[in-house]
């Protein structure tokens, strides 16, 4: 008779902080130099799909990820899976009728439902995906906010996409890192008109080299000491409050400040890191004209370590945004419903901008707030243990 | 019998700073917020040339800049005016023979040897030449760095153009601005061999506008007080060592540094400010891999408000830098010998970052450091008061 395999199957989603991370003060444990929040992004329109499952007939520790086979042995991967395995072993310590799964090999298959082109960090969403799963897995009675902690050990901001809504990662002050974890902040249904447009753009010419990082902005920049005990606190508090005030003008405010303070210290970093282009500026003057010609603020950009512009508003301003934008980027794809938004009219000609960016725009993922992980019913391993083939 | 025309004639120089002013504590006095550092440019390559008559005859303030007639009615000229006019009042009221010039209306004419296409900022030449200009038709004995006071009223870096060599502008303390002064750090002839390619870059698109400029920074960017206060002065000290010192590498490594501080401070400016483009972005990475495949620092970087790189090198290293960059652009227009530079070796294949330069670079300008402002017999102003024309 084949050993039992056991499967638990969830979906996470991706998020994109407002306040940024950047910067580890332990670059071992992943603990940040400051705190962030991000907003959880629904996982009907992007998510990752994990399914996790052990059984004692598997004789090694292994992952795919999207059908490549990945590499488990790196000290972020074996972190989460210690950190699970033993909160497991505890369990079953307690509890001697418990399978030891602690003690089976794990089989871990994850999807990502976009793809890598369109330049998504999809380290957060799969980390959390698959600190879930594995949570899952073992029937732990740890909250999101505790499985925070291991996520985070995977990915920094793998802990934010283990709740849904708004969410701040608390940089924490403690040493072994046990006070530095996601919580929410509000939950999607409390302000569940905040929608997301991302601009996925031509990367351009990979002039300067982007890879080294955030450690030597924490090196080398010297206005990065400055972000991290003054500016930051200054947005965590006050995005706090425009998430509970549902203000929106504020929240686009900061969410703005907050993208130009990261990539200033980028750019202060020495050899410089800069992440946007042509593409980048062009959005940020788009969104400058569409709040100009709506007379308040309707659109906020943000940008992560790349040039992919994500642009949030909120859905009574739909028009006005989403309008104007695909007024130039009607051929892309990625629009929900094109035929709905023929009818929109562009609060602004965009003209030179319009035409630069339906150059450099190669698509655009429609999206907003959502949820936290969720438990699914789809395995990407079979009952025999055998990974499903899905494309 | 016509009136009598008093006349002066001066040239003045560009200089480009390697620590940036960005900021006006007391914008009516053009008083900085830091102390700045630039070399003095070679009135070989680049300088204006400036007449400046007054005559009983002539019935009001004139100025003629580049065969355009210019306001003269403007804050900062007036202030120019009559500062200097104040001084020979002074000097008249000493001595009765002096005849009363200070009474007189003036009629200035001026005019830069470079195309403003050039994207170089020309006020500050043009106002160091103007001071130096009146200074001199009026027989004033003040210093350079006493003239520089009236000087940096006119345009704040002007200030910086009165003196040759290595030049700090101190930012001084008193409300008044009377210690805001340039000083010489080192004349040109104790580090001569300081050499400067001048890449003169497309604008491309504007996307960003950037008049907003730097009282914007000031008031929006919560990383500028910081850079002020800690950063400028550690890089005012360490770039005076190393001018002291010629000290190369130490010299770019700062002019880097400040140049990425300054535009990271324009990028944290709410909304951002951003001046550096593609190509910017192309001359860094080729400055980056010139200074690898040398195995030291032989060139170094800086922007001012503007897309256009500087690139300091010194002449000993002039087959590294000149002959690296010759090789991807030797067709424009600029190069003083190119026949010389054929036979300069590339230190580097600039490859992608080479073709994408050639496509972006209008012309070059080849120069170094230089004096300061010289009394000139090229009059652009007749005996009878009448402009010469030049062109």
């Amino acid at each position: 008779m084949a050993a039992k395999v056991y499967r638990a199957s969830t979906t996470a989603p991706v998020n994109i902080a407002v306040v940024k991370y950047w910067g580890k003060r332990d670059p071992k444990l992943n603990l940040p130099t400051n705190s962030s929040l991000s907003v959880t992004l629904s996982q009907s329109d992007l998510r990752t799909l994990t399914t996790a499952s052990c059984s004692e007939s598997f004789d090694r520790d292994s992952l795919i990820l999207n059908g490549e086979e990945a590499d488990v042995s790196g000290a972020r991967t074996q972190a989460c899976f210690r950190e699970l395995r033993a909160r497991r072993v505890a369990l079953e310590a307690k509890d001697a009728s418990l399978p030891k799964l602690s003690a089976m090999h794990l089989r871990i298959v994850s999807e990502n439902n976009f793809p890598t082109a369109a330049g998504l960090a999809s380290s957060a969403a799969g980390f959390a995906a698959l600190v879930r799963a594995i949570a899952d897995l073992y029937e732990l009675p740890d909250s999101p906010t505790e499985l925070s902690l291991i996520a985070r050990q995977g990915s920094g901001s793998a802990c934010r996409s283990l709740l849904g809504g708004y969410v701040a990662w608390r940089a924490g002050e403690k040493e072994d890192g046990t006070d530095s974890l996601a919580e929410q902040v509000a939950d999607a249904s409390h302000w569940p008109g905040m929608k997301a447009l991302i601009l996925v753009v031509s990367a351009g010419k990979k002039l300067v080299p982007s890879t080294s990082g955030m450690q030597q902005t924490v090196a080398t920049s010297s206005l990065f000491k400055q972000r991290v005990d003054a500016v930051v606190p200054v947005h965590m508090k006050a995005m706090e409050e425009a998430i509970r005030d549902r203000d929106f003008a504020k929240f686009a405010e900061v969410t703005m400040k907050d993208s130009n303070s990261f990539h200033a210290t980028c750019l202060d970093t020495y050899p410089p890191i800069i992440y946007m282009n042509e593409y980048s500026k062009a959005a940020i003057r788009a969104v400058q004209l569409i709040n100009e010609a709506a007379g308040k603020t309707v659109a906020a950009y943000t940008f992560d370590a790349g040039a992919n512009p994500v642009i949030y508003y909120p859905e009574e301003e739909s028009e006005a945004v989403v309008g104007t934008l695909f007024s130039v980027l009607s051929e892309r794809p990625g629009w929900k419903e094109p035929e709905a938004y023929k009818g929109l009219k562009a609060a602004v000609a965009l003209d030179d901008i319009g035409s630069f960016l339906a150059e450099g725009v190669n698509r655009v993922i429609m999206t907003g707030v959502g949820d936290g992980p969720v438990k699914s019913d789809q395995f990407l391993i079979a009952e025999d243990g055998s990974p499903v083939k899905t494309n």
